[in-house]
């Protein structure tokens, strides 16, 4: 028996991780440019208000709000009206053309106040963060690093909501992550790649690590399907249910 | 329903993109010396004004503004006369030999400047900023970096251009980008390759991200033909059509 | 004969260990995120209070302790009862969100002196520390790493524990440890692995240094079986059994 | 139509080349030690002496001027007589005995004073620079390399002269360039290499960008032959006459 | 004619070293963690006083004293006595539980004197000094190492014993030493390895350099046996036998 | 027809050379720990000795000369004998034990004069420096390290001796040599290999750069014969004469 999930209603995910994602936690998920980060993170919350009437906070530190409306109208996603009905509430942490550029000290604790506040404002129990990497450029310490991250962590835990938090790669197998330590500050890790082999792209999730829990382990090929978004090939997932007892 | 796409009039591209570069956004075109990158960005502005009669703006970093000219007349571009007509204009930010060599705080808001000029007076379209790795060799910092790119695009954006800024490679399958963080601050990526096989080099062109929309994804080889440019080998193109449903 | 050994209790490690690990001493536990370091650990102290009637202290410098009781629930291990009981101690050096974060000088001494006090409190024989990475960030230089690490070995030593600390690592195949010198500082050393061949994963553990002691050598795999935890592959322990004279 | 070429008279390249090296234009000549990058570059003033009656100037930064008189005497060449003809003109930047070290701020206006004054007195066509290897060791920042490198280009071009700057390789698969900047900044980009192929050499040149123009791709096998010099075996320069449509 | 040696008494190493180590000279034992660099030298003192009445002085910079006599019993070796009967010295170099951390200048000379010491007062012919990994931390620069080592290397010879120096490795098939100097300053070199293949480990011993002396090359097979310690595969050693006068 | 050579007497040698090494001029011997450079220097003046009448004189830097005069002992060459004949003589500038460390502003001037005198007073024709590996890690910039090396190699030329400087490498097929500058910076460059092939060794020598002359490219395998010293396989020197017209 391992510990409560939250389904998260995208196809074949909810199979592979034994029910979706640890309730209560935050999960890392990894990807290069374009692996699809950003989708996934989207499709989460999309999917938590579509099926299972759960609204959602979307923080974004790098994209701007209105692109990523844009961005997402070809999967048949109105965030328009999901925002007026308060059920999609954007964090916009993004860059701005007027933004004065400082160097030097900085820590996230007003943004984890702005945080908590859209939280309990449309009682969200999803959250994704897109993308940690822009804001730890601003940490040259790993130290600091992995204490800021911690306490975005503690913060998410304790307005009790499951979290998604991306953050970028720069190699397909290489590092999991850019500074080496944000996989192991996280209870689960996920992985996308998007790999080049003979000139073509292949598309993969991998689970890499769910404390407390099983679930589908190795590379589960995806595609973006329009008006589906991703679609996680099924054949995958059976290893789980045909060998749960001698799974690795 | 994929976002909206500028057609290029690049032969072949225009497939593979499903319809050519996302309108109003910045594509990062990266690739190694000499892979093509300020031809794919001239021909892009010379289509628009071939097929299209939309103008365009070329700024240059590196390249002076005499030798691009005369570069391109092997393939039938008289750029000379495009400018007299107020269709092509150069913004030169390459180096003079009497220039003298400062050290120190540099920002680009003056350049962000011209560039609004260059683009208002003729009313461009299209917009290559080629290329932006010997401004970047300025910003020791890496979150400047990342700040001072962000508001370039941002600038294109508002001026509703839909815009090429290319970027050096020094090898041809790794990194994306010098500084590791260009791929992830624009909507999309492009790579040129010029690869060293048995002694022989083989090109390709791929599109690495469009957020928010498909395309075909993997390398498509390209040659440099006189007269007519990259030709990109129509061959590749197909994958979108036959296989949009189940493509990745 | 070689030096006398604490049987874990975990299945078949006792045979690969040729009787378990070594009594009185600290064995370095490396491995990647998710290669169920903390799973080893833990299973080393609920076996010892499940088969031996020998009290353990668990350290965990990253992980809330509050999560590993839930974690660890669906091996069937009821961990609060045994804190209840006195043979189970957490030692909390997670992060907070209310703390300060510092940087600057840090020693280790104040931890020592807790350790001591939990250890002396419930007689634990068996001491696990999850994990030594987050506090080795606060030390610049390679050797005061040495030279602290050497001293929380010591302080177990005296206190004549049976001790595991877990590391991390961030390549399978690499470096053993993190900073390159951490192996060096332990009588023994074990590696977790959690290999992706093909897109699968393989997980193996493997005894690579047990001064003075003979062990099976080379990778072992195993499986995390619910209710089981970690079971090694037996067959890999016949090696030892079989060959023990000629063996390297 | 491609920018005009002026022919070298080395037997071979000016079939690879299309014609010659661009005239007016300077050619990064890039190849690891021994690989005969100052004998190309020696070969090139003497073709343009002996075939063409245009004159040459020679810097060399690193080799003493009388050793290359002596290196060159195998292939036949009389330098001593061209210098008293006017038709070579040595400018000697190599280092002596009695030179006082100095560190620190370092330009080299002076030196493209010199290098002027020597052009205009014997009416150069033909440049080449050996080796800027050892004056770009003088600057510690990328940026001032590009601004010096792009500078003496700038003097060879407003000279007139068909230039050719040689550059140290320590690879001869890797990094173009000794700093990852160098082959950005000149229109031509020429490699030499001397490849170790189950402990025998193979030399090869390759033509790896030419701005403008087109031109064979891939490396040409060469070899030095005693009174000839650099010989590039002819076969390989069929594939620009034979598929010159379809050639990338 | 080769320069004298000393026999160890290893089994089949007097074969593959042509007669043993060097004497009065100081060879340098690299090897991973756990690949037996201090199971080898204890066994050469140990030898050296069983077989040839010579007696020993052991530095541990590393490991505690007791540890290594506990280590050794299980090959029947009996330190203590050796140790009341004045033939074995320890001189404990080794961390303390209340040792105060310094960083900063520090030098080799006190240790020299101490070293000088007990050789004198045992009148030893054989030194092991293991390791010096830990001791080098503490100088930053290259050149201090260097010259540090070598005075080491001359007291050992001044002294006239036949000494070993264990060294740390990070890789097996790597760079040789952890600092890139440490194998120059030596006379004699010898590896030890533990290399993983399909998942096993196997041990080898390799002479890489003694200076002036012929040896057996290439690595040599080896396994720890209960009672006998490190047993090299006679095999190898035929090589030498054989082929002396075409050896490489 | 090329640059005058000095025939060095080591067997095969002065065939794959075409002659041996070129008079005057400085050879860089760059060679991993253990790949003969010493013995190759020692031989070289040595056979200079035996079999030309001409003296030598034999710097270290690193080993000492007491030892280099033992380690020689096993070739037959009675070095005491010729230093008292003044036919060989030691510059000794190795470290010794009383020496005290100094770290900062250093060059090589009155290392030059003393390298002066000595070759003034026995009229020596051939010099060999080895190794340069420690004197280099005196200078912290690779500008300075140019200059020096330079500087020795004009004193070098201006006594018009025949010199052979060694330098360390750390891999077999990586840089050439520790700093990658060193090449480039002397006229010829010879390479010593000691490749570790199926846990044998394999010794080879090649002739990497000989500038203004003809030589066998690529590697020969040679071994270390007692009595004989280094003997180069004779059969790839075949290469030389059979094709020298179409040798690369
Ligand atoms: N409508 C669509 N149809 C098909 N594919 C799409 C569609 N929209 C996006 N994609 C694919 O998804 C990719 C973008 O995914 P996404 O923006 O989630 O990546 P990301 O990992 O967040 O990248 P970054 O790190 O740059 O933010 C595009 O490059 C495209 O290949
Ligand atoms: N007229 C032509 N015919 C054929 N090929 C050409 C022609 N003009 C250019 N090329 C090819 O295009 C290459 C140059 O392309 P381009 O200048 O666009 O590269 P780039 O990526 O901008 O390089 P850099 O980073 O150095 O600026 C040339 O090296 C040549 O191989
Ligand atoms: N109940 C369970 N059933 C099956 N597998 C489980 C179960 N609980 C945990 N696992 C597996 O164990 C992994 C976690 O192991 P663990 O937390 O011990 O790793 P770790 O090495 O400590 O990682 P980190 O360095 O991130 O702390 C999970 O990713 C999951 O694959
Ligand atoms: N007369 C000759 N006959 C045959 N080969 C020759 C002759 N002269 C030179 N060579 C070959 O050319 C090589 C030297 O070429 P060159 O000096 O041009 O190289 P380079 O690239 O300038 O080297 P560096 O970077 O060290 O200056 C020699 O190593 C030799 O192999
Ligand atoms: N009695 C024994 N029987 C069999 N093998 C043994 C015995 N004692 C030690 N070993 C083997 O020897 C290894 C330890 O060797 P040793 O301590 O000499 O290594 P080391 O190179 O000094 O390591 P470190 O760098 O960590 O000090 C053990 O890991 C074990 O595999
Ligand atoms: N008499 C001999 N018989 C056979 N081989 C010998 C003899 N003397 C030396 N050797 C071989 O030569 C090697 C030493 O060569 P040498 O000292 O010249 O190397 P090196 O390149 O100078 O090394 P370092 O960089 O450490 O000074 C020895 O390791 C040995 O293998
Ligand atoms: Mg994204
Ligand atoms: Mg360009
Ligand atoms: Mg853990
Ligand atoms: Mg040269
Ligand atoms: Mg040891
Ligand atoms: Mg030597």
């Amino acid at each position: 028996m391992s510990i409560p999930k939250l389904k998260t209603g995208i196809a074949a995910f909810d199979l592979i991780s034994a029910g979706g994602l640890p309730v209560g936690r935050t999960t890392l998920l990894a990807g290069s440019s374009g692996s699809a980060k950003t989708l996934f993170g989207a499709q989460f919350l999309a999917m938590g208000i579509l099926l299972f009437n759960q609204n959602g906070v979307f923080v974004t530190f790098e994209e701007q709000v209105d692109d990523i409306r844009n961005d997402l109208k070809g999967f048949g996603w109105d965030i328009d009206r999901w925002e007026a009905d308060g059920k999609w509430t954007f964090v916009d942490g993004s860059a701005k053309e007027e933004d004065v550029i400082t160097v030097g000290e900085f820590d996230l604790s007003a943004f984890r106040v702005r945080l908590e506040r859209a939280i309990t404002k449309n009682e969200a129990q999803r959250v994704v963060i897109d993308s940690i990497g822009s804001i730890f450029t601003h940490f040259p310490e790993h130290n600091i690093i992995r204490q800021e991250m911690s306490k975005v962590s503690m913060t998410l835990r304790r307005m009790k909501t499951t979290a998604i938090i991306t953050t970028e790669r720069t190699e397909e197998y290489g590092a999991i992550s850019r500074y080496g330590v944000e996989e192991f500050l996280t209870d689960n890790v996920m992985i996308l790649r998007n790999v080049l082999v003979n000139e073509r792209r292949r598309r993969t999730i991998e689970i890499l690590k769910f404390r407390g829990s099983n679930h589908v382990k190795g590379e589960n090929p995806f595609t973006i399907v329009p008006m589906k978004a991703i679609v996680i090939v099924p054949i995958s997932a059976m290893r789980l249910t045909q060998h749960s007892s001698s799974e690795r």
